[in-house]
């Protein structure tokens, strides 16, 4: 059985790939377009992501953008910035994986995307995590 | 009964101010010195903390240090930089309290300090939250 806030005992289906659909990504998008992000989020999806893809407004790194987070049960949740809707979309679905496939979140250096060494903007550990971890 | 991997259920304990202990702050602090993150961490336990005051190693913010990160069940995760050990706890203690006060982590914008304001890094929305959220 799993729990109903954390998804914690369904780690398998629990990882998600948040994306931030308001981002303008520098653009000077109007309101009623459809956003850099959101394109980004849609590009995901249509290219069939392994992990849940689910949009969100704002992730609060609105001067990095495009913003995504990935995170999971008992996983480090990572957010990576300057992302771009059409050229990251493969790299991120290997990122995804790379991160589902681990147990706690932490890919390991010379496995991760480059883009995930250069454009990690904070990364927040698990609940289950008490104290300290290694890097 | 809560859940053991996200403290569901146990909300009003589950608020959490993770500080990274490593955080140099741009100083050039030897590895075996206490480095500013860690004299934080201390200040902030020192001075009683409503919440709990948890010390990581790396939010990986190393460029905009020292970092924090407040999370809780059900809420917002919020990531801020720019933070001083000594000038910022009294502020970090009010926003942690403030942030404690509410249901979902979104303290009102007015009711922000300053330096939440300027200084938010990202945020990450609470696993409940499977689709858009309102900014």
């Amino acid at each position: 059985m799993g729990c109903d806030m954390c998804d914690a005992g369904n780690a398998e289906d629990a990882v998600e790939l948040l994306v931030c659909v308001k981002c303008r990504r520098g653009t000077d998008a109007p309101d009623d377009a459809r956003r850099p992000g959101q394109a980004l989020h849609d590009n995901l999806r249509a290219a069939g992501a392994s992990v849940a893809v689910t949009g969100v407004e704002c992730l609060q790194n609105c001067e990095g953008g495009c913003t995504v987070a990935l995170r999971g049960a008992g996983r480090w949740t990572y957010v990576y910035g300057a992302l771009h809707e059409d050229r990251d979309v493969a790299m991120l679905l290997e990122g995804a994986a790379l991160y589902a496939a681990t147990a706690d979140g932490l890919i390991p250096w010379r496995a991760r995307p480059d883009h995930f060494k250069r454009n990690c903007i904070a990364r927040v550990p698990p609940p289950t995590l008490k104290e300290k971890a290694d890097v």
